[in-house]
């Protein structure tokens, strides 16, 4: 099932020049949401993993369904001052300024095998700061793993050099 | 399993006086989780549905391993100017001032069947206008289903005022 053929592309959105790539399209499909998550979490089946993290909020989308099919626990990441409990933070740099994501203190244990998820990786910002608040903790980065890659925009390769492993279902250039 | 004992309360949050129910604690844990998916989907095995729609964004954690589950699309409702296409939207009154939801004009077709799911019914302002967003692009809304349900707050009542079925796996009064 040709998961690429089922996200469309929206030109100049968020703002002009940007090749918005829309997910939604893809979950609306029973047949795309089923696969998608099947495909994602049959790459794990013999893997040790012992909690899903998911970025907010379209990494909750695909985040969520992997966890529960591979029978292990979600641990959101969210914007700042989201999380009720208490939580550790970290501040990454934006095109035009910076942002902040957090985690709740007690969602992982030293020595847990986290698989870090979100809908997409470009720059690789979110993903770098996501990954160093769960090291940070003392989890240990099974794999940092997209739906969709843009490897253009060097996100993949920034992980990489950190020593992350990434993986995603599907490439867009700038096409 | 007790999917409420896994719940985590946080009195005083987001300020005083709110007892806060957190579902991370549930989340995490691979049988809270688990359990819960199971519990939703399974009440509606034998119910037409064509659609799963989740409100942002905690509504997706829970709404897409639902839909997942179903074998169904799943459709992100969202907060104001967050999804790509085109879209309609709802305001709605919150205790101080208003936000506003919008869904994608094109995720719905008249005469879908949908499960509208969040994680909590407190007041029931933002499950009444996804309802009706839902309503107002020809969708009808087979259950609203949420995770904990406050009836001190009053949501249910409202949302089955004005007919609508209600299902929450558990309650927590002002304990």
């Amino acid at each position: 099932m040709p998961i690429k053929s089922r996200i469309r592309t929206i030109p100049n959105y968020p703002r002009h020049g940007i090749m918005f790539r829309d997910i939604t399209t893809l979950l609306k499909d029973p047949c795309g949401l089923y696969t998608t998550i099947q495909e994602i979490a049959g790459r794990y089946d013999s893997v040790t993993i012992d909690k899903v993290a998911g970025i907010e909020s379209r990494g909750f989308i695909i985040g969520a369904p992997v966890a529960y099919q591979l029978g292990k626990g979600f641990v959101p990441i969210r914007k700042q001052n989201k999380l009720p409990a208490e939580t550790l933070g970290k501040d990454y740099q934006l095109e035009y300024g910076s942002d902040r994501i957090e985690i709740h203190r007690d969602a992982i244990q030293p020595g847990d095998q986290i698989l870090l998820i979100d809908d997409l990786i470009a720059t690789g910002g979110t993903a770098e700061a996501a990954a160093g608040l769960i090291e940070d903790m003392g989890g240990e980065i099974v794999e940092c793993c997209f739906v969709i890659d843009l490897p253009d925009v060097g996100g993949r390769a920034r992980l990489e050099k950190l020593g992350h492993r990434v993986f995603a279902l599907c490439e867009f250039d700038g096409e």
